[in-house]
């Protein structure tokens, strides 16, 4: 009997999941710091492949999902940014050596759209738009049933689109993306720029954290209220952009934003009315969160090596 | 032997192409009013496909580029603006009762992007870009060897994103989309605002053509050269959002303005740099001119019947 090895490497934490390729659900799961003590990354990431590697079984692939730019051909890190040292990084290639078995590398929010495809809420559907709003603003495309990737894989870059060229900086240096107004950190240099301009809130520091300030929103706090409601304002004008260019049948939203979701939703579905085409475009749109939580990642490498092997 | 007809419908001219199925090229190619005193469209569009009828052969399909909405699922035309009547118009179950043949329906700007992948400036390409730029701005892409329809077709309209939600009226009712910036209208709408204005210029009427502001521009008119230089610069914005979301490695211009590109291009590219995520969604990137001209709807429907018949 075979097996599939998947990875969901993190700036911070890396998970590993041996799933038996007639099953679905994962065997088992493991944990580890992808960093300890500035040693290389890839030393904790071997070494918890080692430990899910099954006695009894034939490993017929490695998936791995990782943080950045990936070139899906040559299964390299173009750039992690939150990773020492993986810019240009043959990660693919250096598995595949130390374990002698195929090797697949993609981008960790791509692969949990792959996930939530095949075993969330984007089941049953063929053009699925899925966005990850956390610290930054991530996703992946499914059209036709084909897996979105571009050329060399760095496609569906969803966050990183320009809604006004006049915008607040990015985290990637350019201004007005979706991802400077609707992620997490969006969220949070609003609240910052408007403190320092003498605005009047509860919040008590300079720099709030996105928890503190979603409970200075549900406290009633004018801020933080504008806050979310301008994250929800140009999230529905991107997610209506999207919807021109995809005409899909399913919106997923994942990532730590999306428990702040009841604060956001009235903005963003009045500014998706506001913005979209023609109905058409919503009419028998599935409006989603994800369902498949830290596992997304795990579930969908394995879904995505099971086409490939 | 078999053959292949295709059409080309306009608001103001249809063609229809006879295709020997053994042939890349059209064996015959008849141009007609769309409408003529009112008369419904589709009497002309009959007319046209008898009279290109072949003796000899079986026609295996029929297929259609319309301008607008189109569900391709149904063959329908959900909305052609610049055709009478042509609101949920069922064109496909029309001809296909008429002419007892296999009839698909598409949107015009889709097939041209077609065309140009399988028999002009895209060939060899698998993920293409192809943008057609005269009184609006629409466009087609393929994506890992596919083209992107969406799940009822309407999917690429790429002319409907939101680059400025405050920026200038498109012809669809919405503000600052890429169409209402770049397109020739966009162009012209922005001369007519500065001519409000009081702006300094040549040109002689408050509302001038796009081909007299091109002309004034090649005279070195300051007005006309910043209208084109403001196209070119909301282009490169509109680029660059569409090279994160696809990452492809053939992006292609046709339509009326590109007889005006000289004029655009610098600003363009300046734009295209300056917005760009990474340089590497500019390696090995071919920005070309259409090559197939007014038939590149008409080769793209013949290419895409035969993918489907």
């Amino acid at each position: 009997m075979d097996a599939i090895i998947t990875l969901d490497i993190g700036g911070t934490n890396t998970r590993c999941a041996l799933f038996h390729t007639e099953k679905d659900d994962p065997v088992s799961i493991e944990k580890v710091n992808t960093s300890v003590n500035n040693e290389p990354a890839i030393n904790r990431i071997i070494e918890v492949v080692e430990k899910s590697w099954p006695k009894d079984r034939k490993v017929v692939g490695i998936a791995a999902a990782a943080p950045g730019s990936i070139d899906v051909i040559k299964n390299e890190v173009i750039l992690a940014p939150n990773i020492a040292g993986w810019q240009d990084y043959p990660l693919g290639e250096i598995l595949e050596k130390h374990f002698n078995t195929k090797v697949l590398v993609n981008n960790d929010a791509r692969m949990a759209a792959v996930g939530e495809w095949k075993r969330g809420a984007g089941r049953g559907h063929n053009d699925i738009l899925y966005y990850t709003v956390s610290t930054g603003l991530g996703g992946g495309v499914i059209t036709g049933g084909h897996i979105l990737q571009g050329s060399r894989g760095i496609a569906t870059e969803v966050g990183h689109i320009v809604l006004d060229d006049n915008g607040p900086l990015c985290g990637c240096g350019k201004a007005g993306h979706f991802e400077s107004y609707s992620s997490g950190t969006g969220i949070q240099h609003h609240v910052e720029r408007k403190i320092k301009e003498g605005a009047a809130t509860i919040l008590k520091t300079a720099a709030p954290s996105s928890r503190e300030i979603a409970e200075a929103a549900k406290a009633g706090d004018e801020l933080a209220l504008e806050a979310f409601e301008i994250g929800g304002y140009y999230m529905g004008i991107a997610v209506s952009n999207y919807l021109h260019i995809f005409n899909p049948t399913c919106v997923i939203f994942g990532g730590g934003v999306t428990l702040s979701f009841d604060l956001i939703m009235p903005s963003f579905r009045a500014s998706l009315e506001k913005h979209v085409l023609n109905p058409l475009y919503l009419k028998d749109l599935k409006i989603a969160l994800a369902e498949l939580g830290d596992n997304a990642g795990l579930i969908g490498t394995y879904e995505y090596m099971k086409q490939n092997v």
